[in-house]
């Protein structure tokens, strides 16, 4: 068994609006030290052994599904679960 | 300068419709060796030096409001950005 963390993160080039209203919330809280903000999103997959390579398949699933690949960049890390 | 990276999960007991979505989409794909899809957010926060100490402010933020804690735990890793 596997579990594959997914970054999916706006490009730098893209405005991000959520970021931003985040960013002027946490002004407005006083933490004026925030200079920045980008918002993405987070995925965690548990993915069965199978005879499929398994990079090219989180590549595909990305690309595919999870990533909007023409405004955002995806990256993803790989950990192998031991099941008892 | 320092980089936050914060990561919002929702709680293991806590139903996730998106990530249930997901997963069907993924099956309807062709990926059946995907078992178990849990989306969350993912932050990028630039925080610049300030005298107030840095974990508690993070803390702070995710508390009261990057995070709804009753039905989401977040963790978060602190870089040090060298700025030229």
């Amino acid at each position: 068994m596997y579990k594959v963390k997914v970054y999916v993160t706006l490009r730098e080039s893209v405005l991000d609006p959520q970021g931003s209203a985040v960013k002027s919330a946490l002004h407005s809280m006083a933490y004026n030290e925030v200079q920045d903000v980008r918002i993405g999103k987070y995925m965690e997959l548990t993915i069965e052994k199978s005879d499929r390579d398994l990079d090219e398949a989180v590549r595909e699933m990305c690309e595919k599904l999870l990533a909007n690949t023409v405004i955002e960049d995806y990256r993803y890390e790989v950990q192998e679960v031991v099941t008892k």
